[in-house]
């Protein structure tokens, strides 16, 4: 049995020391709490589209794209009052019919989910990708990136980027690209052609290494189509029902380094366990309503609704409506994986 | 400079001392002569399905399935007489109406992709999975599977298998399944439901470590689907046209450690550039006619012919006619990748 | 040419629409000034060791392991007040003689390198290492580990841990071994000799496939005559001289998935070339004296001081004096790497 | 219960068909003799360095380097009359005081182990390497590489090779190099240097990633350091005691991606379990005395003497003296793991 010592030193003698230390940029690490699991700064909160939207609109007649060359509204997280999540931005951007959103490139890897719209267009890297409501817009970091409404009606979309991250981890570096629209390379994006049949892929070039997807375009009517294929045949997560991951189709893995992205289908009436793990996530709803219970608190969501889930907070969805509700995330999951820091739980005590 | 020292030893001291080393199982390295590239013993040879079939359904006259549990022909290269290639099978095997081919696995990887009939199924360890014409369908190495034709015509596929590697690496083992055929599953295959979106994948499992493709089954109607799309937008391969691997959706990879399986399409009048690799490849023609050169050697193909390309020959391919010829093939590429064994080169003087 | 809309809105609208936005938890994300690359919360900074060593020794006068489980005092960066770099403590322990530190374990991943006493041991998930005076002792992430001083002078060490990233990243576990230490296992340590030849290993084992290295202790004895034998024969690198890093014999990758851990040897009067990278250090000075200049400021160092350089700063260091300067160093570039957001530049401009 | 159709048909019918499928170059799988398990052509067989060493000198006497410029004894299996075994030399090769090897270069991954002699060096792609009894010494596929003896007695090292795997996969490229030997480099190799600390690497350059060891000489006096550590605290294999692989530092997989490369220590009286595996062996006996069972055979080996154990073929080792004995080997093993043929079984009636 080892000897424990215990030192009574006064209070005066403790003060005078811990001034030393603070003297001398020290302090002592006995007096820090040490608490046995995360507690995240971020807390459960929802936007809802029916706030959002008036808001963003209000954006485009209050400053134009000299003023705001980005019209991004960020959802801060009464938590940090920083971004949606601890490590996720979850932003409404707008952009009017005919504006030009022009190219730069950053650390920040960055995606997007087409709300509303017609059609427009991104172009990563040389690639113009279009988009349209629903697709998943991927535009990697340090990749060129500028967009474009070539519509006559708005275009709303979900924009997500790793910049907390980024900015807690100080690596942020940004450039202007020298004009204003990266010149029209030679033809759309060929991507989707090459990469979106799963188990086949073109042979005549070696498969591309990059850290990320080589396809930046994600539709909404592959995915969905994916989700009720296997919404007929398997029961899926406890924790999730039906729900696909966006992945790099070369590796299998994340479609970005720091960001996973997925989409889930949660059946009429459906009420999924209860679990947490130590990723933060972002919601989106595509369709459908229905509410998530998080930490005890209920949050009620309906089409377009944007809400956060902290990392090691309990959490469980129900869909209380009577047709499928599709919902999209974002995830620092391939962060917590790669430092060997993911963990997840289901909760012991059933659902809340 | 070094001595270069020459010893003139008579050639009844050589003749003797030759003997005295084979009589201590010796021999003298310096007596091989060694080429400067590798010629395979195997030769350009083609088998055409007007020959094929007569005697594939003759063997479903003369041999039961008590003679003959799997009723396969086997390609025997000219040079080799052996397989089709240095470590390829690529056989013929019938299946009449309402048979079944008992369970059993083996070292051999394997494949079928379907010929002709209406409808089967293949089980691979304890899944399901039906066989139309057009399919490929994948058993790895070491898994069970037995075949079954559930129609009222004989159905005939392309027989694959990495056997005479197996042979020549002296490591196979083989064993029946106790019964005769595996225990009807969960039901039918879901592997096509989870896997052939490319870029999306069932996030509630972890991604399946097997060595081998998780989706046994690819069909034809995707895969022709994939070539249409890229042959309206891209050249595609210099050597063979618009060209899909079939990949191991999980990993990016071959469909199996020892055996890369390709499909290609092959342009109305296409005449490919000349090229050749340490690879061997034997083709099976889905649709269309033409030839191939190999080697200063001219191999007409049509329909369902089965023709083979030794390694290090060069060959280029010709579509003859005025519809796009579709090309099933199989290589052993991913083994000579695996050893650091794989060298590609352009004909330096052009076609042949 | 995109049009640029300017959208004059008042003043008084502008600050209403920013309250709007408030009240939903909003923020124009147009009103954020980007820079252009990171400059760091944490700013360059050196604790001397004659300022360290009285407190240390003052911390074991005034509090016993009852008050102090874990004698430490965190050398705390001027510019964050937190640890010593943005993503890492390097803090300083002191055990007495006779001590006991009981076992516990935490998702920090933790390392040791011994700065001062005569001999201890930590024991890491059952394995007993010893711990001598430039030692490095690697506790990887939620392994418990215990130490115990067992001479009759103290311990002093540099006592590193990933606890600011994890508190960043809000994934803190803790937990507290069941006893006061990890019952005796089998014996001392053996995997220095497994795994401290290069180029040879254990084949009667697979090879571990723990996230961490399998030898938890590096001798500094071994690294030193790394050192020598490399001084003797090569340049090095033009920023840092001979540097070695200490690499997880099984993988050639990091210790840790969060800490990469160098030693390195500056010639008597080496001055090396400025560069900068987005990983922060904190380097501790085994042998010799000299100084490091850190975007234009000159931190004088002598043996055993402890200093710190923040990420994306410009730095160069210069060995002073005439004989061997041997420094340790602790980094997050396994992070920076594993997130693709590793970047490194020579200085334009040449030494500062 | 499926059926199982018979059909008789006459003896005259098969023969005729089988007469049609020849001339067809097609033959019928079912008449093949399918085995359980592998039985390789291989056996088991010893060559003794006491009938070696003479054969090899007198070939020095018989034939100069213009007549053998690698004056080379196969040792020949005789169940296959090519290499030791199934998939690779262990040749016996003798260079003359003086005398140089020509560079040149082949798809043949070969390794150098040296039995006797003073002094000599190989530069492997302008790397220098002293060679001195004991030595492991790596020239790569396709690596330009050439030899000289700088002293006044003869050097005699095993020769392996993957040569007869090149030849089984028709993969062999050779080439000349255009000058006699390689021109002198900066010096001698610094790769002992540079890798010989095991949990050590320079910083300052980006791992080497060739699919080969980036440190071509291994000296025996570190792995017999190595190997006396081990012996006096672990077990070791049940099947070879202790065994160490030599290993790509680099990495941590074998030295070549075809040859793994080995040497054990068998304690004086050991008798090792009894196992059997696909991969074939060939072993050189460096110091000591003792037996191997194979298959049922003994061979009984002593210094220098090489014997080969065939793929899937029980065997045991003993060491039938007082003291240790010290074995050096190589397999085929990183062929059979990478290609997913890899299996091994303890004989199940214990030793033979």
């Amino acid at each position: 049995m080892a000897k424990r010592s215990s030192i009574k030193a006064s209070e005066e003698e403790l003060k005078a020391y811990f001034a030393d230390l603070a003297a001398q940029n020290l302090w002592p690490l006995w007096t820090l709490n040490q608490s046995k699991e995360p507690k995240s700064k971020a807390v459960p909160y929802i936007w809802h589209w029916r706030d959002l939207r008036p808001l963003a609109m209000r954006a485009a007649e209050l400053v134009g794209t000299k003023e705001a060359e980005r019209r991004v509204l960020v959802l801060s997280n009464p938590g940090t009052q920083w971004g949606a999540a601890n490590t996720l931005f979850a932003n409404i951007q707008v952009v009017l019919p005919g504006e030009v959103v022009r190219s730069h490139r950053h650390t920040n890897g960055a995606l997007r989910f087409i709300i509303e719209g017609k059609i427009g267009y991104t172009v990563v890297d040389g690639q113009r990708y279009p988009m349209v409501p629903g697709d998943l817009v991927i535009t990697p970091s340090w990749c060129w990136h500028d967009h474009a409404n070539e519509s006559d009606v708005p275009i709303l979309w979900l924009d997500s980027l790793d910049a907390p991250l980024v900015r807690l981890l100080e690596v942020g570096f940004r450039e202007d690209y020298p004009d204003e629209i990266q010149p029209p390379g030679e033809g759309n994006d060929n991507s989707q052609a090459r990469y979106s049949s799963g188990g086949l892929r073109p042979a005549w070039e070696p498969a591309p290494s990059t850290p990320h997807t080589p396809m930046c375009r994600y539709p909404l009517e592959q995915a969905k189509a994916a989700l009720d294929r296997l919404a007929a045949a398997e029961a899926g997560s406890p924790y999730d029902g039906i729900i696909l991951e966006y992945t790099n189709p070369i590796t299998g893995g994340p479609v970005m380094p720091t960001i996973g992205c997925y989409i889930q289908l949660l059946r009429p009436g459906e009420h999924t366990e209860c679990h947490r793990h130590t990723s933060c996530v972002c919601y989106h709803v595509v369709e459908g309503s229905g509410y998530t219970m998080i930490d005890g608190q209920r949050l009620d969501w309906e089409e377009k609704d944007v809400f956060s889930v902290p990392a090691w907070a309990f959490h469980e969805h129900v869909n209380s409506s009577d047709r499928p509700a599709i919902v999209f995330s974002v995830t620092d999951i391939p962060v917590k994986r790669a430092l060997g820091y993911y963990r997840e739980q289901s909760s012991p005590s059933g659902r809340q």
